[in-house]
């Protein structure tokens, strides 16, 4: 229903398919939409989609042909490279989740609609300002408690759904090594606004969000391919993301939908890749929760130029990486300028 | 097994019992425990406590004969009188429940303990420094998900563990107007912490604390008998709680356990009670948003007569009864340090 009439605003955003029963088994839902498949490695070789599908397909070359020089903001040889494919969109939203990722089933063993689910997340407010112990209360058989204020009882624009995992959970290296059985098994039948002036670890793997409210913020930064990190590429946007977010008044929701994770990556390869991140998060964290933008950060974009001149200046002393990330953060706000104009998207939003 | 430990360590605070079966029902799960009784209407009437109980029972001339002048802190002929059991509780754990409030059940039909997860909630940190997206980081299944900054993994003391309602869910007399039949069927199957710097409605009908930890903010306020408004003891107890919880580095959960809430209270009553503090909230809620502790406050005592004096200077403007409640906050913690005196209290913590 919900999602039948977004059929024409969202994209789907998957970041290379290995996985060829990956849309088979999404295709009762995803077969109405349109997809975005950013390959991430060799573009010669080929994906194969299957029939019936409407989908575009970037590879490396297709990147570096739209952007130019300044398709070096986007990863190579890392998932993280899916974020071309926001930035190409022409919708509204966008749905983004990882080709490891399966339908999952409910307590009463329904096949879950992750997407409309995710639909419904998006377009009922958020409640940032203060928290409401019977959790969304715009869903169905709930609402605000007793001690709510009532000023604060519209909410704000919801700009990101971030959707959880059954069966292997979104572990960082040295969990999974810890635990290597350990299945997440329960399903939290909850959604909820992740509070004003708190952050929390984004994950990319069945994500949702409105790129008009948020998308210029929603870079995945550098990873893989000549980058001393990975993994960090999801958590790195939902940290900006959540600032941008508290700092604009828009809202991030948490916790349903559910998909079904099939496989968990090898520990050892992500213990590499994310050494170094698990030492400079140390710091990075204090930086965005210290962090307060001027008055002048109007816009997404204005915001994300500020953030990244203070990534630049305070996180470039952790490491010279933070610098290159910084002028990568510039450079993927010109691309994203470039190819979502802003008259173009004033005129879009004036015809609604 | 973990409430079969805390026998010794916790008090069941009731608020007077209209209702017979209410004992009967909790029998196996309360008998163990010690019941502090606090009758809240006419002194004369007697309360009949089934057999097997071990309790005590305050009346009103119990109270002004303890505390002598300083009673007038205690709310007559309204439920927040239950706060005088907190003080005169020698116990470190403290649960209260209401006498509407009857054994829930989980979605597999089993009677839930509520007092033993309350316990679970209260024995493990808290994480309100970061957001975690599989929720409670220690219980059984779950962990901390990848970014989560590891410096704050151990998580800082659980002082309050807030239960929810399954049935009538606590709303507001508007609410309750608005939809008169709407009922709690969701069973979230959750606990989490209450982030940092977020302010929540706590109810008091399903509620437990640590009283060492957060005991002397636990004020229930000036309610009922000679006050303008009512239904909002609970509500002021939670906000003076989170933001000293906050500074004092201490941590708040909310969600698991239910109790089935029995019984809608009048909602032409109920307005009659909240119609003040509806208007009120909206500037008290800012107020505690924007407060900030002093560094002298290192204690929970010295936290709550500081933030009695700045309810003083900033609420009273909004209206005289908050001089009022600001020097009942007082004399509570004069109360509260005469019943607990400091020497005896740090005399009991070393011997633990």
């Amino acid at each position: 229903m919900a999602s039948a009439a977004l059929k024409d605003e969202l994209d789907i955003v998957i970041p290379t398919i290995r996985n060829l029963d990956f849309l088979e088994m999404w295709r009762p839902f995803f077969e109405q939409y349109h997809l975005i498949i950013v390959q991430d490695g060799d573009p010669s070789k080929t994906i194969k989609v299957p029939d019936g599908f409407d989908y575009e397909l970037y590879n490396r070359n297709d990147i570096n042909k739209i952007l130019g020089p300044r398709s070096s903001c986007i990863s190579f040889k890392d998932s993280a490279c899916r974020c071309f494919g926001y930035m190409v969109s022409k919708k509204k939203y966008i749905y983004t989740i990882d080709d490891d990722c399966f339908v999952a089933k409910d307590p009463s063993g329904q096949d879950i609609n992750a997407l409309e689910q995710h639909i419904k997340n998006l377009l009922c407010p958020s409640t940032p300002n203060f928290f409401n112990t019977l959790y969304d209360p715009f869903r169905e058989g709930a609402d605000y408690v007793r001690g709510y204020p009532f000023s604060l009882r519209e909410g704000v624009p919801t700009a990101v759904s971030h959707g959880l995992w059954l069966n292997i959970p979104d572990y960082d290296a040295p969990t999974q090594l810890v635990k290597p059985l350990e299945r997440n098994t329960r399903y939290v039948d909850m959604v909820l606004t992740i509070p004003k002036g708190t952050l929390f670890p984004m994950c990319g793997m069945n994500l949702a969000f409105d790129r008009e409210l948020i998308g210029p913020a929603m870079y995945f930064g550098l990873m893989g391919d000549g980058q001393p990190i990975g993994r960090y590429d999801d958590m790195w946007a939902g940290w900006c993301c959540k600032v941008i977010c508290d700092h604009l008044g828009l809202g991030i929701k948490t916790g349903l939908p559910y998909i079904y994770h099939s496989k968990a990556s090898n520990p050892f390869v992500n213990l590499k890749k994310e050494y170094l991140g698990i030492f400079w998060q140390e710091e990075i964290i204090p930086f965005f929760q210290s962090h307060i933008f001027s008055k002048d950060c109007t816009t997404v974009q204005k915001c994300y130029v500020e953030l990244s001149k203070q990534v630049k200046e305070k996180l470039g002393k952790v490491d010279p990486y933070f610098v290159k990330l910084a002028d990568a953060m510039v450079t993927w706000i010109e691309a994203w300028d470039m190819l979502n104009p802003p008259n173009k998207d004033s005129a879009n939003a004036s015809t609604k």
